[in-house]
């Protein structure tokens, strides 16, 4: 029986309120609020939340995508468990007599299109993005004013431990961006791409480089909603933020020192930007997501993307590195779905390193790894 | 009727149920979520909130230390308002049948000891901290490891907009401390610090300056609480923050060219570190708050801080600029206590400057009001 199955058995005996042996071995989160006690971890991956509800009749837990209901004791204190989750990061909310709110307990994170809360289930390698006596880099807000779409914007810079050090010194750059429902608080935060990068360039593993981290959402002053793919903001990328960051940062500009990699909606945004500027990039990645999402047929390569893809010979004489990662336990269409893709580049002969995430869904985790995997491999 | 009892009235009614009059111009708050339609502030300041919560049956916005009823409607929306508030920035929460939690519509913020939900009642003056068409400088989040208190720690530093541009010249240094129940991420989010002086240095009315803000709670390694006077976070900003912070960035580094500001019981603690370290400080600031906080009695200058204050003449020569601030409507025992220690000042000959700030609390507001005045008078 596989490692979704007895999560989905264990989520329908909670359902139905059968007992469960729970380890008592709970611990408080790594991401809680300064001296909260909840939520709390074990060592099975359950998650237990506790609040203080007195006059209510239904308190449940919201994670994964299943409902968990509390218990209250004779203080009007509601406690419970979920299910063991996969390690990793994962959102989820309280829901008190139908209202759905964040837990007062967890630190607050944007995702699913909301500040709510998560929880991290401490993973086997969680060394790769711990925080370490080694010099870290600065992570910076940078404001600017966007004619594309007619607002201010934010990006959020990684500028390595040296470059304050070494002021004539130029970097090479990594453009990186989050997913659906996310923001560019995404990379820097739950992401850790700052503490994934120190560790790599501290220990030899990385070049030193430059991470631009934006927001993938874009509204023309003219659109009326933001679309999902990668227009506008492929105009304000191009046009932009690149312009930008070359003139307010110590950049190597030209295309053989800068890189593009998103997860998700941000993995196809991606590649449609990249595959379209190519004379800008020569890195490109994408972590659990390609263009074709969400179909998982087979492509045809001479209509794809205008037909970007049919010349596996030229692709890679110009694409220094093509990479692909997943985690192995997402949900469809993404598997279907890059596999699709990667049945095409095969087919059309395009060079390309594909990296598993072992027992991973599409969360946090998985793109943790993938960043550290992508980035000890470019810009050498 | 002054405006406190205008505030104390309201409430009595609406803890009875009894019918207000509300002026039905609501717009959603300038911090809310991305998309979110409530909360809502109407032209009296009033706060409106709205939750789904269908089975609940006792909901309640509980801001400025009153709870209102909320009304339920026929989908099992609740609905309600508060009473008006003074302009300026206001933490608040929800109480669903007796559990306390962030509204899930506005962004959160650190106060009162949590990340919760915070209102705008727009300001007569927010032009001071508007985002405009002017350059702007970084917000950088630096990580750094403290002996003292054996942990990593945190600091965000303001780059004014030319600091990247004139890569050999020197800027001077303020630090600026949080209240309590809050930490550093006050000054850069709800203290719009980095906005603030954008918009002084472009209209030339401050000089050119790095400001550091950093977390004001520290624990020594063999301690069991933090404090909440000065020690030991003025052996973490002696020690370690200002020498990393002259190592890190490009600082004029004599006590000329560094200022301390702090608001509430960061006040409290500007003024003891540089009363301590006058080697060290020349400019001086407590925004909403004093050494003596909480006593309103007579200062006895033989006694108070070891003595420090009796020599005027001499502080007069050391201290370019000892400045105080204080909202017109902040409750007791702040006017009694900065009150008692002006006289103080006075009473030993000790120069300073006074400002009030009209019409608002012990709130962002009045703090972001001192700053905008402090920071036009320093370094010149």
């Amino acid at each position: 029986m596989n490692h979704k199955y007895i999560l989905l058995m264990a989520a329908l005996l909670a359902q139905f309120g059968w007992a469960q042996s729970v380890v008592e071995d709970f611990k408080p989160s790594s991401v809680n609020q300064p001296g909260k006690q909840y939520p709390q971890v074990n060592s099975e991956g359950r998650v237990r939340v506790s609040i203080p509800a007195p006059e209510a009749h239904k308190v449940q837990l919201d994670i994964g995508g299943v409902k968990y209901d509390l218990r209250k004791d004779e203080k009007g204190v509601w406690t419970g468990e979920s299910a063991p989750q996969v390690e990793g990061f994962h959102y989820y909310q309280l829901n008190i007599d139908g209202a759905s709110v964040p837990d007062p307990g967890s630190l607050y994170f944007y995702g699913a299109s909301r500040w709510g809360s998560a929880i991290e289930i401490p993973a086997s390698d969680q060394d790769i993005y711990a925080i370490k006596d080694v010099p870290h880099g600065l992570v910076s807000q940078k404001t600017y004013f966007s004619k594309v779409t007619n607002s201010w914007r934010r990006c959020f810079v990684y500028t390595l431990a040296e470059y304050d050090k070494n002021t004539t010194k130029r970097y090479p750059v990594l453009y990186l961006q989050h997913g659906s429902g996310e923001d560019e608080t995404g990379w820097p935060t739950q992401g850790k791409a700052n503490l994934i990068l120190d560790n790599l360039i501290a220990a030899g593993k990385a070049v030193p480089m430059i991470i631009v981290m934006d927001n993938g959402y874009a509204v023309k002053a003219s659109q009326a909603a933001p679309g999902r793919g990668a227009f506008p903001f492929e105009d304000v990328l191009i046009g932009e933020i690149i312009p930008m960051i070359d003139a307010s940062f110590r950049t190597l500009s030209d295309r053989d020192h800068r890189a593009m990699a998103g997860l998700s909606m941000g993995a196809n945004q991606t590649i449609t930007i990249t595959m379209n500027n190519l004379d800008k990039f020569s890195y490109i990645a994408g972590f659990s997501g390609t263009s074709n999402y969400p179909r998982t047929d087979v492509i045809d390569p001479a209509t794809f993307m205008g037909g970007k893809f049919m010349d596996g010979a030229a692709l890679n004489k110009k694409i220094k590195l093509f990479w692909l990662g997943l985690g192995t336990e997402e949900p469809a269409p993404f598997p279907g779905s890059v596999k699709a893709f990667r049945n095409m580049l095969e087919k059309q002969g395009v060079k390309y390193t594909y990296y598993e995430s072992k027992g991973t869904a599409h969360e946090w985790l998985t793109w943790r790894r993938d960043l550290h995997q992508f980035a000890s491999l470019i810009f050498k």
